[in-house]
């Protein structure tokens, strides 16, 4: 069976009003805002409007390690939701925005895929509501503010070698990483070293995903550092008198946009911070609306649960409050057979030869990972759904012995075939998510608040990533102490590591334990509620490859969008 | 009496639905699509829908040179066209969209003002649907495949020192003005001097608004010259592979926004290119739809007729096809004054003391400029309206004054209290504007396509500005003989010299003759389809004052935006 492409797909779907997508959620249309034909933004006096409402079970779809390919976390997301409305649960789902530049670099796009995608794919992919360019614009009249006033006399007396607010730009751009600003006459500002990151590592975005109502925004805005003073005391953005413009340049940003999936089930699009220097997750303001509106949410935690449900327990349900009821591990085969360690697996490259043949004991060697992260979720009292993403070159003794590993180790279990089949290749997943959420939820976090920085960044390490160790390079460990010493100690750890491994080291697959986690440098998004340890090298910036797929990116003699996949 | 503010006024209004405001030009639901509650993007396939139906007349509203307090053109603009409407004419009003850089500058807002502004306020000055940031994205992602395209073995053999192509941004950002990109290791790019400008300043901008269709637009971007080989050829956007991408960024941008006044008459607003390098007119997509739409469209060229009116005729209208009825020159009391050289009027502080006695002899001392920028008008064929906008400082004497001079020129004359009094205070003015409608049009462009560079130059500077002479710098020199070579010779000319005087320096009030306008720079905006001539200094990308607008644009307790005026 060959399937369409997801541009393809996404064209011969036939989309509902949203006012039909609303009100099966019983959003009425007063609190519909239609952006085109094809996403409307929800307002957010559905927060208060909808609070008498019970809440719906809330699930986090999170992967076991990935290989560079993807195991298909955003299309088990769609198509558990899908699976879940057609056993007539009122569902919902929530998923990042996708980030345009690299849109145009290698992805194409990212809206699910095949029968489980969000549509139309051109809306989500370019602009959609132009949340990206508010957060880009926001952040960058900050950085031209803090310019602006050490130009006119720098009466906060901020050091021109401390600024630490950077700027950004949604393009894949890597010619902006590093740059000298200032140049020309007096009239033409100050030299001083700088550059851009792309628009998704922006503080500002994390804000906007961890800002619980327009107030907290505005609040949260104020609090972003943006460098020390030559006493190196932080300044802030309330102090630049910054903040109040930014938020009015992201009240309408905060506003969650309602799509739908080729299925017609509603999809809240809503923020798309990082998943590395950030904590990779979709906004709590569309959860919060979502779980007024649905039996059921099913939002996504980016890269593997040991990253992204690991922020979204400790990071974003403690600044929203919001307990989960399940978590789903998405694995496939192909990423188990990786973790055996006999198999490289590289990005734009087919499978190597070997990968496909029938081998259920390479998915045993690899299922250590499994058995890890799914240990990663029962920590923090979650009961673990394990989505085997079947695919074609899949074999039934290769899912036999995954649903053997995850029953052993306490979890629910599914095959499912949402990217072929629709919501309807996802039923079996629906049931046992549903059956999941049914059991007492213990939830718990990992850390409390007043844990020191380092404590908490030990407690990830050994409990979650399987580290024996931390070292501290002194830079790293100076700025804990700074941070400790300013009062920022009391916020949650973002790490800031690679998603390819459960260790910082890409090259360790399956569950390595006896290593040390080498935290090479902190920072601090005082704004949006985290202090972040970078372990190895974080690209902030994103290049193009030698042919980005804007080379192929086309209007066809109809006006339409192709090249789009 | 006093008039609220803009904002207040803005937020008392009623908006009606704007399915109504499309009824009212014909524009059936299903060519609108809704962006929030208060903006619908027009359906490009409008232009084919309503091809049969009559074409309206076509105005465009000018002013004589402006003190750097501006004389009001957009409220009269926007005045006019409520007094046409209810005057019974089904009129629209076509107009740029604010730059949202200044916005957190100087300026507050730019929406018209008074009775006569577009509504809501916030609405035009924030985002809009994003048209400004597609070009942002648009235009960084083609500077981004230039530096890529190096960065992979320049196939194309580009110069680095001879990349024209910038980077632009929509914030006033002086630090961004020079810089130097590509700093870092080797995989972070190739050293290089380069620099921002506003988003406004983009040639993507410029294409937007000369584009007469989706395909035109394709085409316009491919052309654009983005820098030289090593051979001295140009190098285009097109053979970076680049215009595609570009093109689908901007798929949603060449649709025109439609608004509506504070009196529900129907706005396009749609695009905003520079008035110095670039041509200072909204879009011609917006003014086809509109004129198919309207029995009179009234539409704003930016700065006073020497320049914007110039532009419009012979760049706007040579793009267009079309062919304008009547143009409008707006006067104001001040201006005129001002023009007498005898009171210097600085932006942001209030007139000299002296200026607001009544002296009609101050008026007809400065009353040259106002005689020759109806002249400008004249020399292309078209009927002159000047517009009096009337300020409560002014005396019936003073408007006399202005009347006799216009009357004497041919000119047909109203005073207009459009910003008190809204449509009803332009009345007169419709009546005027009606009236020349009705003569025939006897339109032409000052200059053929044909001409050489020089020519046209000297043709706009000897019979619109006044000059007795045209000299050029060596670069300027080379560069006409290098774009001739090159075969841009057959495009027309823009020239960006000062708006505040006829001249090129803006000392020189009234109608300064027996000068020399100084070429000091040629370059080309291929993609747009001009060559511009720089006179004098421009500033591509604005700074922020000691005390930006932004620092007191917040939100209050509701949420709602303050300081925005």
């Amino acid at each position: 069976m060959t399937i369409p492409s997801d541009l393809e797909i996404s064209r011969a779907s036939i989309p509902a009003q949203l006012t039909d997508v609303g009100r099966e959620l019983g959003l009425d249309e007063h609190l519909l805002e239609p952006y085109g034909r094809h996403v409307a933004k929800v307002s957010l006096s559905a927060m208060d409007e909808l609070a008498d409402r019970p809440r719906g079970k809330y699930v986090v779809v999170s992967a076991i390690t990935p290989t560079p390919l993807g195991e298909g976390k955003t299309t088990t997301t769609v198509g558990l939701g899908q699976a879940l409305r057609q056993r007539g649960h009122r569902a919902a789902i929530a998923i990042r925005q996708p980030s345009m530049g690299p849109t145009f670099g290698i992805k194409g796009g990212a809206a699910g895929g095949g029968y489980s995608q969000v549509v139309p794919m051109e809306a989500l992919n370019l602009h959609l509501t132009g949340d990206m360019h508010a957060v880009t614009a926001a952040h960058n009249m900050l950085a031209a503010m803090v310019d602006n006033h050490i130009h006119h006399g720098n009466a906060l007396g901020i050091d021109p070698a401390r600024i630490t607010w950077r700027r950004v730009m949604d393009v894949n751009d890597r010619e902006l990483r590093n740059i000298v600003t200032g140049l020309g006459a007096r009239v033409d500002g100050t030299p001083r070293q700088a550059g851009f990151d792309i628009t998704a590592a922006s503080e500002v975005m994390a804000v906007l995903a961890l800002a619980t109502s327009l107030a907290d925004l505005r609040r949260r805005l104020g609090r972003i550092v943006v460098g020390y003073d030559t006493d190196g005391q932080p300044v802030n953005a309330e102090q630049l008198q910054a903040a109040g413009a930014m938020a009015v340049l992201l009240r309408e940003a905060l506003k969650p946009n309602l799509m739908q999936t080729v299925e017609n089930a509603p999809v809240f699009v809503h923020a798309g911070p990082f998943g590395n220097i950030a904590h990779g997750n979709s906004s709590i303001v569309a959860d919060r609306i979502a779980l007024r509106c649905a039996d059921i949410v099913v939002t996504e935690a980016g890269f593997g649960a040991d990253m992204g449900a690991e922020r979204f327990f400790n990071i974003k349900c403690r600044a929203s409050g919001l307990v989960p009821d399940a978590a789903v591990l998405v694995a496939t085969v192909r990423a188990l057979k990786a973790h055996s360690g006999r198999y490289k697996v590289v990005a734009g490259k087919d499978l190597p030869d070997g990968m496909v043949a029938e081998s259920p004991e390479d998915v045993l060697t690899g299922a250590d990972n499994l058995r890890k992260q799914i240990d990663n979720l029962r920590v923090h009292g979650v009961s673990p759904v394990v989505a085997i993403n079947a695919f074609p070159t899949d074999h039934a003794s290769e899912h036999d012995a995954i649903r053997r590993v995850a029953e052993e180790a306490g979890a629910h279990v599914a095959v499912t075939k949402h990217f072929s089949d629709g919501g309807k290749g996802a039923l079996d997943l629906a049931d046992a998510v549903a059956a999941a959420t049914r059991e007492p939820s213990r939830f718990e976090m990992l850390y409390d608040d007043g844990d020191d920085l380092r404590t908490k960044i030990e407690t990830i390490a050994t409990k979650v990533y399987g580290a024996s160790d931390v070292t501290y390079q002194p830079a790293a460990s100076r700025a804990l102490d700074e941070y400790t010493r300013l009062g920022f100690g009391n916020l949650p750890v973002c790490i800031a590591k690679t998603h390819l491994s459960l260790s910082s080291d890409p090259a360790l697959l399956g569950a390595p334990t006896g290593w040390t986690l080498p935290v090479r440098e902190v920072r601090a998004s005082v704004g949006a509620g985290f202090v972040y340890a970078i372990c190895g090298d974080m690209r902030t910036m994103p290049g193009l490859g030698s042919h980005p797929a804007a080379e192929r990116i086309d209007l066809d003699e109809n006006g339409e969008v192709v090249g789009l996949s």
